[in-house]
């Protein structure tokens, strides 16, 4: 079932979208590929066209593979003096420039994309004003929690969730740390400079394991959870440089897992918003969250507990958090998409036997010489390798359990029709399949 | 910040929404609770009120407490007769008379919200397609995941995400029935009972068990996702019936857990949905949801991986995924309150000195007598209680490591100072939060 007639679909969109991006490093190039990339996709899903058609640089010498010259400038007045921009996408990061073009972008008319952390945490509130004066729009998915929806999900769905606290862990260099560190990979200090040789920890950290980060992040999730301002001056925050070795040993000892935890609580119509690390019980959801992996968990009165989790703020994530922004406002500019039944397309069924997955099977057998040699040859013929075995005794029987290694389904049953078939099987093999 | 003059939001709605309200059982008597009590918050977040004008349930005598009489009626004709009512609930379930009153209300110019999986993946296109040429809309963020609010995520926040993998635990049923078996409490049929008896398994398990819930769930989440139609008869399942413990238990020697697991797949363009036990290998996200958890695991080769947790279905969850369906719809038929900034508040800050934390800490002593009592001493000052203790020693020195019971802040830390001014300290402690 589609939005519109299918020849609408194929031959084109129905409006066009267009971008000015501030900002061209990792970010800025990917959410440019991501566009570029899924352009059908998205014309297909929502009528609209997405198109980058200024992007913001310093240096217009520097080579951008991908980037088309022409669309380079070096003058932001170009981009919010052009009055077929619909939507400023600000990737430079920082509180100064970057709250300047926010201003300005708006000022002119143009809605606002952002996964400046920090300027919405220090000075959301006097863009927010301005946008709302304006009737303009500032998008920020991007800011926090990297892919994961974090902010649609408190903004639009909880809206009647009763939510009194949030908990995150929203800095992946920080968990990333600590996961090593709990591993016994090393102290704060081998387990920072492990982070930095994979690229999880800036060549100066401080921003992340000082808290700071995750404070930023907190105050944008607090304001959301509880509808009020919440601004970095309202929060206060510890980092990790001082944790040691013994602390997160003992912490073990009595059943925790040390984290650095951004806490915002709601507490008799007062809020209260911190980070710090904390010892999370090891059967809480939050100590299972491993690496650089984001987390937030949400406590409501009508919906207990809920938990997202996805990968920190990578460069695709991030873009593909900036690129859900764009086609919200794209959404809030056209025919009503987002409304529509979502299914537009008519692909085809592939019957699950042609599907490979790993399978588990349990089968009782004789207890005799051969056996297993029949059973591996059952499955030699259809082709099924397997990966792990275990045989057990029992008098004359034995329980033969064996894992295989992902097969399909169709070869795989044919083998276990030929294994029931045999007279050394005591019944048909149980089988379950194996989440690959 | 707020959406509207102050005065505005604390004098009532600036609109009202109207809706009938199909079924009072549990789920329809939440959805009016909540609507009650949530009235206030919904309108200072939105601006629109919220207003059930018509309950529809056959027997007009049966007592419903907090439903004034006069909402109630058996004539459906007068709920969808009725041109104030802007929005139609139903959650009278089935894909009998519901499919009626579905495609009727649509026809009358109703927004149709729905928690009915069922109706969905059986009938969907139909129902989809005439909301589509009538312009009306169809949610039903409640039909899958309880409160978590899937759905949405993938409708809005996943359109560039590429996503080609979605595993669900989408039954709290037979998740808490297996993680008992798991946990050895009981086999399958002891486990079912325990179920049953708790209120996590209906009298007839039959749907659940069978996989049969999981199906129409993962059918509309892979319809979702892939933006092609997939219905019941796309998906193939098996239950969890013919579980052994033993097949747990060897499971369990492999490194696996066994789950029911609703798993659908892009491969090559074309779509694989299935459900049926798997064995999940134990250090996989989904490896631990326990109980009647729900989880949604989503792959993409944008996202790389995000998992959304919270509790199955039950009354208060899937009311709370009602509303916001519903506040959706008012935010297509009102000013834009879902763009503009949320913060309507102005809540005060509660200095963290005066929430309470539970307290880790630890610090290197003399071993001598008497110097436990003086550390226990300066907590009791402040009336600060222990919960656990570690100490061990080292030559003459020893390492005390306490967890507190949750405190005041600044008593604790007095207690601190307290403690580091001991001559038997050696060096101020290293104190840690505890998360509670």
């Amino acid at each position: 079932m589609g939005q519109g007639p299918a020849g609408q679909r194929d031959t084109g969109a129905q409006s066009v979208l267009r971008i000015g991006l501030l900002g061209f490093g990792t970010i800025g190039s990917g959410v440019y590929r991501l566009i570029e990339r899924e352009r059908d996709e998205i014309i297909a899903a929502t009528g609209v066209e997405l198109r980058v058609v200024k992007v913001l640089e310093k240096d217009l010498q520097v080579e951008r593979p991908g980037l088309p010259r022409e669309l380079l400038t070096d003058d932001f007045s170009s981009i919010v003096g052009d009055p077929e921009i619909d939507v400023v996408v600000e990737v430079i990061g920082g509180t100064g420039a970057a709250f300047d073009f926010v201003k300005t972008a708006l000022e002119s008319g143009k809605n606002v994309v952002t996964a400046n952390k920090q300027l919405l945490a220090h000075r959301g509130a006097t863009l927010f004003q301005l946008a709302r004066d304006l009737h303009r729009q500032i998008r920020f998915e991007a800011a926090v929690g990297g892919a994961i929806p974090i902010i649609r999900v408190m903004r639009e769905s909880m809206i009647a969730a009763g939510i009194h606290t949030v908990y995150g862990i929203v800095n992946g260099t920080t968990n990333y740390i600590l996961t090593a560190m709990a591993q016994g990979r090393g102290d704060y200090a081998e387990a920072l400079t492990e982070a930095q040789k994979l690229g999880y920890a800036e060549p100066d950290p401080t921003e992340d394991v000082s808290g700071g980060d995750a404070a930023a992040k907190m105050a944008i999730l607090a304001s959301i959870a509880f509808k009020s301002r919440v601004t970095m001056a309202d929060v206060s925050y510890e980092g990790i440089e001082t944790l040691t070795l013994d602390d997160v040993r003992y912490a073990g000892e009595f059943g925790f897992v040390v984290k650095l935890i951004g806490a915002a609580r709601l507490i008799g119509g007062r809020v209260n918003v911190r980070v710090h690390p904390a010892l999370v019980p090891e059967d809480h959801p939050l100590a299972s969250i491993q690496g650089s992996t984001n987390a937030v968990f949400l406590e409501g009165d009508v919906i207990d507990e809920i938990m997202l989790t996805g990968p920190g703020a990578g460069g695709r994530q991030t873009a593909s958090a900036i690129v859900s922004d764009i086609v919200s406002i794209a959404g809030t500019k056209t025919t009503g998409f987002l409304q529509d039944c979502s299914c537009y397309k008519s692909l085809d069924s592939i019957p699950s036997e042609e599907v490979p997955s790993a399978f588990f099977l349990r089968v009782n057998v004789a207890d005799r010489p051969g056996v297993l040699a029949q059973i591996a040859g059952a499955f030699a013929d259809e082709g099924v390798s397997i990966e792990s075995m275990i045989q057990k005794g029992h008098a004359d029987q034995a329980e033969l359990v064996i894992v295989t290694h992902p097969t399909r389904e169709d070869g795989f049953f044919r083998a276990i029709d030929a294994i029931a078939g045999l007279p050394v099987c005591k019944g048909r093999p149980v089988t379950l399949r194996v989440l690959s």
